[in-house]
């Protein structure tokens, strides 16, 4: 069996480990962790890594732009996905309880995705940190009862924490898609979702001429996503998600109309849609 | 003259009341600030103030998916829009040169758009901190030579900072896009661009049956953005910008059209679009 070296942005404890460890779980793996998301992407690139895993949308707040620009920047592929289901916990030390707290620290988003629970505790300072991992990995350190970090039951595991209120954001189905990287493309039967990166001119019906190849086919599209582009304001770029199979020729006609009809078209990979932790 | 009293997320200093200051250049106003966006709601929905002023999507980093859930969980009108050039500098104190920076503070978007300049000074510690604006505050009551932040320069002018390097984000072309939102709609000649939330039916050509409404009337649509719903994962909600008024019947008549073929339709507003800062 050959030894997967796989990347992550972050630290132990955080959402992109657990990703890593749910997609890989019954293979033979090896974690190297990063500290940028490029990284990762620099990492696989180089060889350093076979694959990487990466955050690239939120159920709450929306995708990770980030991740997308860096998708056009490097040629990788996606190869795969995963869904993890964020739940974020208040952890503090063992002499903490809840009316000890005065200060709380988390990424802007757990504040973000916790601020129903935060809102009825108003004087509690809540500090924006780089992660939830490293939020509690500082919690641990500085060792106070007035500290709180918002972050996953694992870093509470991880870190030695314990866990004040389970389970505070305000979505019971939040959850965080992350995609899975390789150099290049693997075709296999079982891949069931193509990724594609386009843009159109800026004039009426010009995206809607690209989508009508795909409605021509009765192939439903799971997502799109316009970004502005910073340096030709004039023209579209589009983010693409569709069903499908590279290895269907329906599939790969399709794909061959809708790049004549726009000014640039990128695969950005096919691979078989991750389940829904709601689903199982 | 009535006084306008106009609300933006934010402290002095921020990119918000920047806006803010751009838009209603002309008139009469008054600030009052809040300490999240959904307070500016909030303050509208009261009638505390008669405007707001909040960030939507910025050119390198994408839309702010907050914004756009509080604009269809209440029932305010998109009335204007108001584009701020992002120009981040390195600001510290008096004594601070480049060579004496440790510690720099940012929101961590301010880092992200500034990533290339701070590439070369890996040995910084970046703290992300609330915003922009705070971070210069931040600095000039810390008042050490060590610390340094990213923000605008009216935040320099505004803390008394020195500007160590000016325009360190990447894109010289970075902006943010900011609307101007009332409790009610207003119809005016010329106003120029729509905003709609729409959802469709999870299958295939649903979204292209309503866009086929625009293409066929040839009017423009200029943003495009799908969100997973997070209660129902099996219908899509869709946020549309396209050009068009109001009071034009072919605007209306293709709005019912799309209305029709959606399972749900909201009109978040028609306002005239802003000049981009580069196109000035």
């Amino acid at each position: 069996m050959v030894l997967e070296k796989v990347g992550y942005q972050g630290i132990e404890g955080s959402y992109s480990e657990e990703a890593l460890m749910l997609h890989f779980n019954n293979k033979v793996y090896e974690k190297n962790n990063y500290s940028k998301f490029e990284d990762v992407f620099i990492a696989i690139d180089k060889g350093e890594v076979h694959s990487g895993v990466l955050p690239i949308e939120n159920s709450s707040t929306g995708a990770i732009a980030e991740v997308y620009d860096l998708l056009n920047k490097y040629d990788c592929k996606i190869v795969g996905e995963q869904y993890v289901k964020v739940s974020h916990s208040l952890l503090g030390t063992q002499e903490a309880t809840i009316e000890t707290i005065e200060e709380v620290y988390s990424h802007p988003q757990g504040f973000e995705q916790s601020k129903e629970f935060l809102s009825a505790y108003d004087h509690w300072r809540c500090i924006p940190y780089y992660n939830t991992a490293r939020s509690a990995r500082l919690v641990k350190k500085e060792n106070s009862p007035v500290k709180a970090a918002i972050g996953s039951m694992r870093a509470a595991e991880l870190y030695g924490l314990k866990v004040l209120k389970e389970g505070i954001n305000c979505h019971g189905r939040n959850t965080t898609r992350f995609i899975i990287v390789k150099k290049e493309q693997i075709y296999e039967e079982n891949q069931n979702k193509i990724s594609v990166i386009l843009s159109t001119k800026h004039e009426a019906g010009a995206l809607f001429s690209v989508l009508r190849h795909l409605a021509d086919e009765g192939i439903n599209m799971v997502k799109i996503e316009s970004r502005p582009l910073v340096e030709e304001p004039w023209e579209y770029l589009f983010y693409i998600d569709f069903e499908g199979n590279l290895l269907d020729n329906k599939i790969r006609s399709t794909m061959k109309r809708m790049e004549e009809t726009s000014c640039y078209l990128k695969l950005l990979g096919n691979y078989k849609k991750g389940d829904r932790p709601w689903q199982k």
